[in-house]
């Protein structure tokens, strides 16, 4: 077997950000839970965005930031997600290849729309999500090539694909996939309120052999049912082979069934805007692993690559990551 | 006659800007002028898109940038410009209208797409634009309302209309109706290669009657074909009553036949993105004369507002000006 030319493969919803600045005062006019992720149909979309300031449209996605971190750092990938040929589409895919990231996905005709992620940004740096899935819940197993899979060190999941049938299925298919070459898989639990929507199936996903698990501390809490973080890393550690939890400025505990390691957050001058800060701790990570580095090593590598994406709007890599490590 | 509820309409290209970074050798790569404007068609910016780097997608458009700088500093205003209907015609439509902005020129179907502005921003924070029209060119004397420019005290024109057939055609009526109903009349001279494709006609305009003429430094030179800065500045005095003419850090010079204010540029802590900067100027300026300032207090709001849209990304204001001032 050749080795894989690729470090990452990742796969998401391929998804627009229309980031705007607001006060805490209009979460709670549009009943928006702060920090959070929901998701909207188009209608309630539309009606959001009526209400939104002047914003600005960047390329997003959680594992497609992910993958462009992974390239910024000087490493090789390629991603899967579904948009549609439509302006928004176009946009998405010229960003992630311009990033050096691999992409034929082949865009959707006469479907629903791109998906946008309206992100509201306050005062504090926090972002919450309002999300139109549209185009890119319609990645269908067939958009997953084993080649692709087998050419990658890692396939990297995120757990938001499992809101809907067809994503969960191309999910599901590139985990088999990637177990059958012998090639690792990662999964990010994307979302507190997501675990809550898949609890049971993610639990199964992961005992069933998931190699390495992204999640913030929210999340692993969700996951356990329990607000005792201690008692959860004892969970994950029984139910998976390593775990990487991210407690923003409190920095991240990588978890094996035998060493725990706690890395220290990289300082950051302001914190402008929080999005992305997970997606691009996983490329630090993953590039990490890729590279065959110590784990803290790992870590220390996601801390820096988050600590660039919140010192400015959006959350793809605006500086050459490679250069910071 | 009813007093106005505008301060100013404006008039010109509505554009989205697609800014992404580069080094200055992208620019020779390209053979892009560096701080010039150029048209280009769809091809050409299709063939420029392809070869960018990873981009943001900001609604723009001089005109449009100088009005939502003056809602922005609590003056009312409204504008016409064409889009098309499609996403980005609505990424646009939306942002000039979540800034309190009056905006209702029908979209354009069946035809060319929004038009797109791809801005190159240099680690300088110079701005090299090239621009597809596409529906922006297809302003129509029937968008223009006697009604609309009856309502405001000033009617800001940009040069960039003089370039197709159909908006010059908006912009000569816009004008004439301005002076029938006892309105100012404004006009931003664009670009020096805007001038000098037009240079004879922006002088009968010029001479016929335009209450207040914007140019920087660049513009004004190529209007009068001198490389000299003060013999300049006895021309424009005896062919207009009110000339702003800026000089990047060296600030602004106000002309009139009987005076000449020269204005210091706002301290900057960093210059990030130039763009914008001539059309924010224009807005505290003209917010300031709508709202009878003195002339150098005018210049002063017109640096302000510049400073603001310099400190970031794209040429919409991120702060309240009117807190600034």
């Amino acid at each position: 077997m050749t080795s894989p030319r690729h470090d990452v493969i990742g796969i998401g919803n391929a998804i627009v950000d229309v980031i705007a600045r607001h006060d805490d005062a209009f979460l709670s006019d549009n009943e928006l839970g702060k920090g959070s992720m929901q998701l909207v149909d188009e209608a309630g979309a539309l009606a959001l965005y009526d209400k939104l300031g002047p914003a600005v449209e960047i390329s997003g996605g959680s594992a497609a930031n992910t993958i462009t971190g992974v390239t910024s750092l000087g490493g090789r990938a390629r991603y899967v997600g579904k948009v549609a040929d439509d302006q928004l589409g176009g946009v998405f895919a010229h960003d992630i290849r311009a990033a050096g990231v691999s992409y034929d996905t082949e865009a959707l005709s006469g479907g629903p729309q791109t998906a946008r992620c309206i992100v509201v940004v306050t005062p504090d740096g926090q972002r919450t999500m309002s999300t139109f899935l549209g185009a890119s819940a319609l990645l269908h197993e067939d958009d997953v090539h084993e080649t692709q899979i087998a050419d990658a060190k890692i396939t990297y999941l995120e757990g938001y694909l499992w809101d809907r049938p067809e994503a969960k299925a191309a999910f599901r298919k590139a985990a088999a996939l990637a177990t059958k070459n012998d090639r690792s898989t990662a999964l990010t639990l994307s979302d507190a309120f997501c675990v809550d929507r898949h609890r049971d199936s993610f639990l199964d996903l992961i005992r069933g052999g998931v190699d390495l698990l992204f999640a913030n501390e929210a999340e692993l809490l969700s996951l356990y049912q329990t607000e005792d973080f201690d008692a959860a890393v004892q969970q994950v550690r029984k139910d998976c082979q390593l775990a990487a939890i991210t407690r923003s400025e409190k920095g991240s505990v990588v978890i094996t069934p035998g060493e725990i390691h706690e890395v220290a957050a990289q300082p950051v001058a302001q914190v402008v805007d929080t999005t992305g800060a997970g997606d691009l701790y996983a490329a630090g990570f993953l590039f990490g692993m890729a590279h065959e580095r110590a784990l803290p090593e790992c870590a220390r590598l996601g801390h820096v690559a988050a600590a660039e994406i919140i010192s400015h709007i959006g959350a793809r890599p605006e500086k050459n990551l490679s250069a910071l490590i």
